[in-house]
């Protein structure tokens, strides 16, 4: 963990409500860090409905094979996170690891171990001792409580300076349902998805393939939209459960997606989404600035997306942002390298409210001190419009700073 | 340009023969640079053969599009280059000023306007005063020599901390010829092609189609596999020139790239321009250290190179090199990420000759002194073994350091 919190990071936390059916606890189970937390219980007293969106990454780690595999059952009866040591290419050690972690935790809390989800954040390649699990998670399963989210969201903390927790209200029918997220992350931050762990349970009682649709619908314009450098973790894990307790209070339970009662709690839940995505932008290595990079014009939504990315990826465009450097050329550049159709001459780009160019050259009116004003600012937007259709596409990043090479020039010792 | 020389900059120079054919002069025209000389002028006497690779940014600067459309005509008299002014990104100002520079290259050498190529490097988006060159080409042209190649690769520099020349021989049928060429680069530096300025120039006698034929196929393995930062200048253009002069030491004229006679021709050119691309790597901004990073078993050739350039642009696994961090684990999230086919437990990895990850784990013999003793040298090679086909491919990087952000922080001002 950086000594010092993020400059963006939020002034205030919300008050994380219970919700019923999910009991949380941490523990010190000493993976690497020592005198904090590194672990953390999530517990479904009954069974939840389960979904989850994994990182695309060809060399996934070990908790991600395991979550992959137990979700075609639908069901979660627990959660174990810990940070500290990603179990990602540790090899047979590392998939004995989980079957000792889900095996340590199906027993904790009575249940199979196919409805035990795990997710590991840390070190790559060093072998995981998933004995000191063993010895923590029944004691754990005993004291969980609903109260927790926050203590919870910073016990998955790695280089991440600040937690990160999120609460939102919907209704379905009628009946008032709650969704609370946790999520970490702050460096190897790329989409697909967002290098990150995030979990998010609601009571709503909603059946897990329509969940899984929501979740997967979800990522693209949130989690799939933030990159802080371009790396992709090989542990990237959000999960989605709903637990059903709303059903008692006469929510009538969904099983499709499409439902036409969904849409409040659709809208929520994706604002619940960007609002955890954000944070992890915000909280990326090194970050001193927030960059929502706005394409529009372009061929295909898809399009505008992969420019967006060229952008907000760029090391050029980072640095220059770093140093409240005002230099639309960058961006020019990120436009070309991207691939995508672009006419240089049909090119219009804003720093903030301030066109910086147009046509295919500076603007006539431009302003180097109004453009400077623009870029001093903490959160900063560049807009670029391409001219040539009507994809649009939305990308948060944050700066490149030296900070950025200091902690990760230093991240293992 | 940075106060410092790169660490990693050569010991010495080469002697740079003169080649006949080819005279060269530069001067402080004022672009930018204030007291060092920011235009070279390269004069063929008699039309040379012109071949060309440039950028494949969608937004091109403007010298950019003047010389694909003057290399058809396949001859060459003049060739312009500034520092200090990309003149990309410059709209019809940018074209007006590109055909004001050729024609007046074209008066001083007297030569027809498509006749004359131009590179510019420098900041994007700002008008090029182009009537600076008007008033110092004629007497460029009057007092160029041939032995001037150190001052030229002076002239074209901007964030490079040292001149980049190379000087090769070979024999076509029995004549001796001479390759001699100036390369500029340090940021914004990544295929396709490398982002950077290189101007080749051989007395071999050889037709335009060949001579194209020659440099499309020496820059993949060279100047389109080296990465300083994965972002892609407006303006890349290499350019290869080919006076005939050796033609009367008695070489017979060639027009096919495939004929035999040239097998000594191409090596020696390949070498150069592979000399060239390492230059530009080793002043890469910032850069401390060098990486080659080696990619084996991939299943194809292409797929070998996309993922080797997934390793040498991840951050972090160029803060890592900077760090000195035998941080493997990294390289396993850059392997990942490429979207290339890999069987996580199929994967090898060596630092050095230390191989620190095998079958999908740690190597039973992996120690960290021995990986760490490694990233201590200033020249590092990662070796991947994909351990799926036979697919390799190699490129060049250099590490990514505090010194890369404070340079870029703070270009423009």
């Amino acid at each position: 963990m950086s000594g010092s919190v993020s400059p963006l990071a939020p002034k205030s936390y919300p008050a994380m409500p219970s919700i019923r059916g999910v009991r949380m606890a941490t523990a010190e189970a000493g993976i690497k860090y020592k005198n904090r937390t590194d672990v953390l219980l999530m517990v479904f007293d009954e069974p939840a409905a389960v979904a989850g969106v994994f990182t695309r990454s060809r060399c996934p780690s070990a908790p991600v094979d395991l979550c992959r595999a137990h979700l075609s059952g639908g069901a979660a009866r627990a959660v174990v996170v810990n940070s500290g040591n990603a179990n990602a290419f540790t090899g047979k050690k590392g998939k004995a690891a989980t079957e000792l972690t889900a095996q340590s935790a199906a027993e904790a809390v009575g249940c199979e171990p196919t409805e035990v989800f795990l997710a590991s954040t840390g070190v790559i390649g060093e072998p995981l001792d998933a004995t000191k699990f063993a010895g923590v998670l029944g004691a754990m399963n005993e004291r969980g409580t609903g109260d927790f989210w926050l203590e919870a969201a910073k016990a998955i903390m790695t280089t991440d300076t600040y937690p990160k927790v999120a609460t939102r209200t919907a209704e379905i029918g009628g009946t008032t349902v709650t969704i609370n997220g946790i999520a970490k992350g702050a460096g190897m931050i790329a989409p697909d998805m967002a290098t990150m762990l995030s979990f998010v349970v609601t009571d709503a009682a909603i059946a897990p393939a329509a969940l899984q649709a929501l979740l997967s619908d979800g990522v693209g314009p949130t989690f799939n939209s933030v990159t802080v450098d371009s790396d992709t973790s090989t542990s990237d894990t959000l999960m989605l459960f709903a637990t059903g307790a709303a059903a008692h209070d006469g929510q009538i339970p969904i099983s499709d997606a499409a439902s036409p009662t969904l849409a409040g709690f659709r809208a929520a839940l994706n604002d619940l989404l960007k609002d955890l995505a954000l944070q992890v932008v915000r909280d990326g290595e090194g970050a001193r600035k927030m960059v929502s990079v706005v394409v529009e014009g372009a061929e295909s939504d898809a399009a505008a997306k992969r420019i967006g990315l060229s952008i907000a990826n760029s090391p050029l465009v980072k640095t220059a942002v770093a140093g409240e450097d005002a230099n639309w050329g960058r961006v020019v550049m990120a436009v070309g390298k991207s691939g995508e159709l672009a006419d240089r001459d049909r090119l219009a780009i804003w720093f903030g409210d301030v066109r910086v160019a147009v046509e295919g050259e500076r603007d006539p009116a431009y302003s180097e001190a109004a453009a400077t004003a623009v870029m001093k600012e903490q959160d900063i937007t560049i807009r670029v419009e391409i001219g040539l259709g009507s994809g649009t596409a939305t990308v948060y990043t944050c700066d490149l700073t030296k900070e950025y090479v200091e902690i990760n020039g230093d991240y293992r010792s």
